[in-house]
C-alpha cells in the first residue's frame, strides 16, 4: 500500500514537471477516494492545485471533504465561487456545510448563490448550527417513509430513494406532519412479512437528540449506546436529519486532540498549521504564564534568602519539591479529567473520588518522603536535613495530588473545561505553592535549631 | 434522564433492604441494556450481585458486557463456572471471549467445558488471537452467501441468519473454499434485480486486515475510510470474523487513555480501578524516577556550589529555567505524539516538522528570553544578570522544543511507544539538563566578568 502510495506520487510529480497535464488524474485512478486525498496531501503545496483541477468533479469533492482542514482551506482560497458552486453538488449536506464554514462570508454568500435552489434550501438549515453541535454534524438525506405504509412499500420506497444515501441502516418512519415515530433497521425489511405494516413492527422508542446538542455529548451517546446512527430531531418532534459513526470517530479525535493540547498547554493549537508565527502565538500565552509564575517562584526565594544563606544546600533540593508536586499532580488531574470526559465519573460520586485520591496519596507521599530521607542521609550524611526534606515531601505529595484532583471537578462544577487543570497554569501554581510550604518549613526548623 | 436513572437506584437499595427481591427486576424493566448496566454500576458494591443475580439470563449478560472491566471483575469473581457457562449462549461471539479473558485460567478452562460444543469451536478459535489484534475484536457471527447465487437467494439467506446479527451492513460473498470475494451492502439486496448474480453487482475491492493486525492500525483504517465494518481474513483468503465500528469506538477511548496515563506518568493505570495499593504501585516507578532525577539536579547544584554561593540570586531562577524546559519540552512534544497516533505524521516528512519546531522555538525562545531580561533589569536591577538569564531561557527553550520533538520520533524508529516521551521521564532528564546549561553559563560568565 505504502509503496504504491509512493509510486503514486512520484508519478504525479514526474507529469507535472513535463507540463503535459491530460495524464495526471490516471494517477490516482481506482484508487478510493481517501488514498486519493492522502496522495494529494503528500504532494508539495504548488501540486495541490494542479492535481485538483485535473481530476473530474465528483472525485476533486470527495478529496476536498476528506483531506485534512489546512490542505482544504488552500485549495478553497485559489478558486473561484464559480469553481467551488459546482462541487457542493457532488457532497452530501453536512460535507457541503463543512465547506461552506471554510470560506470567508462574502465568498460563502457568492457560492450560495450559485447552487440550485434545493441544494441551498438543505443548506442554509444546516448552516444556523454550531458546528460543534448535533446540527453542524447532521446530514439531512434520511430516508424517511410514511407511518401506516406496508414493509413493501416502504421498500419501494429504499429502491428510489437509497442509491443517494450512504451507510443506510436504518429507515425512518413519519407522520403526516413529519414528526418522528419509529425506526426500522434495513434487514427488518428483508425479514419481516412484505404484508405488515411498518408501526406494528417498527421500533418505537428511538434515541434522539436536537440540534443544539453538543457533539461531545452526542459522542457519549454513541460510545455508550453502541449506536451507528441519531435521529436529530426539532422542536415539534420532526425529523430534521441524522448523524452517523463515521463522524463521531472525527469528533472523538479532535475532542481528544483537545485534551492533549490543553493538557500540554499549546493553546487551540491546529494539526495542519504550519506557519511557525501562528504556532509561536498558540503556545507564548501559556509560556509567558509560566515565566510569571516563575519569577514569583524566584520572588518567593528572595523572600528566605536569610535562611538560604545560612543553609545553602536548602536550595539544592528546591527542582526535587517542584519536580515532584507537578508530578504528582499532573497524574491525580490527568486522571480525574479522563474520568470525566469518558463519563465514567459524574460529579455525584466525587466523594469517593477524592478519597481515593487521598489515600494514594498518603501510600505515595510515605514512600516517597522516605526515599527522600534516604537519599539524604547517604548523601548530606544529615539526618536533620534528612527529616525536614521527607516532611517536607510528604506534604507537597499530598497537597499536590488533593489540589489535582480537586480544581478539574471544581471547573466541571463551573462549567469550565476541568481539561484547563492538566496544563501549565496548575503546574506553576504548585510549584509556587510547594516552594513556599518547603522554605517556610525550613525556615521554621532553621530558626528552631539554629542550624540544618 | 439522569432523574429516572436516579430514582431506578433509589427504588433498588429499598427493594435490596426489604429483602424481598422478587420485585427487584422490575426497577430496570424496558430499560437499554446501556442503562440497566449504568443502573448496576452505580449501586454499591455488596447491591451488584443481588440485582444481576436477581434478573433473567438474557439481560443480566448484556449488563456484564457494558458494565467496566472492575464491575465486571468483581461480579465474576463470584459466580461459579455453572452460572457463568449459560451467560455467554447470550452474547455475540466477540463478547463472550471478553469475558473468558476476564477470567482465570482455570475457572475459564471450567466454563469453556460447559458450554455448547458450537459455541465451544467459535470461542477457543477467538481466544487464540492477542486481545488488542484484529483477531481479538472481531466477532465470528458474519452473514456469507455462496459465490454464483441470485440476489433473490442471498436475501433468502439473510431472512434465516439476519435476525441473530446486529447491526449488520453488509453481506460477504465466499467461495466454495470459503475465500473471501467481495461484500454487497444490505440496501443494495433491496435495490438490485433479484435475478442479477451476486457476482456481477457485489464489490470485489475490498479492504480486509488479518487477524494479527494490532488494534490501533485497525482503528486507524476505520477512521481513515469512513467504515462501519471490516472483514478478517486468514492467511489463505478465508473470511474469519469481522469488526464492527462500536468496537473501534472502544478502541480509540482506549488508545487515548493509554496516551494520557503515559503523558501524565501514571503507568497502566486502569480507571476503574480502586484499590489505593495498586494506583499507587502504577503510579511509583514514574515518580521514583522523578525522585532520583531531583536529587541529581541536587548534584549538580553542589557541583556549581562556588557559584552559587558567590551569587545567591542565581539559585532563585533555577525554578524558572527548569518549569519553562518542561514547559516547551512538553508543548513540542506531546504535538508531535498526536500527530504520530492520528497517521498525519509519519516518519518520511519529519524533517519539515523538525525544522517547523526549530522556527517556533527561536521565536518562543526571543519573546520569552527577552521577557525575562526585562523582568530582572526591573526586580533586581542588574543588567549583567538580566543577559546572562535571558541567553540561558532563549538556549533552554531551543533545546528543549527541540528535544521534545526529536525523542518522540526517534522512539517511534525504534518501535517504542512515543508517547513515552510525553512523560515524566523526559521532564526530569530536562530539568536536570537545563539546571546544568544554566549554571555552566553563569560559572563562564562569573569567571569572566569576576561577579554578576
Amino acid at each position: 500500500m505504502e509503496e504504491k502510495h509512493g509510486q503514486a506520487i512520484e508519478k504525479a510529480l514526474q507529469i507535472i514537471e513535463t507540463g503535459d497535464l491530460s495524464t495526471l488524474p490516471s494517477v490516482i485512478e481506482g484508487m478510493r477516494a481517501a488514498d486519493s486525498a492522502g496522495i494529494l496531501a503528500a504532494l508539495p503545496e504548488d501540486a495541490w492545485l494542479v492535481l485538483f483541477k485535473a481530476v473530474e468533479p465528483g472525485i476533486a469533492s470527495e478529496m476536498l471533504t476528506l483531506v485534512d482542514e489546512g490542505v482544504a482551506r488552500f485549495i478553497l482560497e485559489h478558486l473561484g465561487a464559480e469553481e467551488i458552486a459546482p462541487l457542493l453538488a457532488f457532497m452530501a449536506s453536512d460535507d457541503a456545510a463543512d465547506v461552506i464554514n471554510l470560506l470567508p462570508v462574502e465568498q460563502a454568500q457568492k457560492v450560495l448563490r450559485r447552487i440550485s435552489r434545493k441544494d441551498y434550501e438543505k443548506l442554509s438549515e444546516l448552516l444556523k448550527f454550531d458546528e460543534e453541535s448535533a446540527g453542524g454534524l447532521m446530514a439531512r438525506e434520511v430516508i424517511t417513509v410514511r407511518s401506516g405504509l406496508k414493509i413493501s412499500d416502504a421498500i419501494g420506497v429504499v429502491r428510489t430513494a437509497g442509491d443517494k444515501i450512504k451507510h443506510a441502516e436504518n429507515v425512518y418512519i413519519i407522520d403526516d406532519q413529519e414528526r418522528l415515530l419509529g425506526s426500522i433497521p434495513l434487514i427488518d425489511l428483508l425479514i419481516e412479512d412484505p404484508e405488515s405494516v411498518l408501526d406494528d413492527v417498527m421500533n418505537p422508542d428511538l434515541l434522539t437528540v436536537t440540534a443544539d446538542t453538543d457533539q461531545e455529548e452526542v459522542a457519549a451517546i454513541f460510545s455508550k449506546y453502541g449506536l451507528y446512527s441519531l435521529p436529530v430531531i426539532d422542536d415539534r418532534g420532526r425529523l430534521a436529519g441524522w448523524i452517523t459513526v463515521d463522524d463521531i470517530i472525527d469528533v472523538i479525535e479532535e475532542e481528544t486532540n483537545e485534551d492533549i493540547t490543553m493538557m500540554a498547554g499549546t493553546g487551540d493549537e491546529e494539526f495542519w498549521e504550519r506557519s511557525p508565527v501562528k504556532l509561536s502565538r498558540a503556545r507564548l500565552p501559556w509560556l509567558l504564564t509560566g515565566l510569571f509564575g516563575g519569577i514569583m517562584s524566584a520572588m518567593v526565594m528572595n523572600h528566605f534568602r536569610g535562611s538560604l544563606e545560612s543553609a545553602l544546600t536548602l536550595a539544592f533540593f528546591v527542582p526535587v519539591i517542584t519536580g515532584m508536586g507537578g508530578n504528582v499532580g499532573i497524574q491525580s488531574s490527568a486522571i480525574v479529567v479522563r474520568e470525566l470526559a469518558v463519563g465514567g465519573l459524574s460529579i455525584a460520586n466525587t466523594g469517593g473520588k477524592l478519597l481515593r485520591e487521598l489515600k494514594v496519596s498518603l501510600l505515595n507521599g510515605l514512600v516517597l518522603g522516605l526515599a527522600l530521607l534516604l537519599m539524604v542521609i547517604l548523601w548530606q550524611h544529615n539526618l536533620k536535613l534528612g527529616i525536614l526534606l521527607g516532611t517536607c515531601m510528604f506534604i507537597i505529595i499530598c497537597w499536590a495530588t488533593i489540589m489535582g484532583a480537586l480544581i478539574p471537578l471544581m471547573l466541571k462544577k463551573a462549567s469550565i473545561d476541568p481539561a484547563l487543570a492538566t496544563g501549565p497554569f496548575i503546574t506553576t501554581l504548585n510549584d509556587l505553592l510547594g516552594i513556599f510550604i518547603y522554605l517556610g518549613i525550613a525556615t521554621v526548623f532553621l530558626n528552631w535549631h539554629g542550624e540544618i
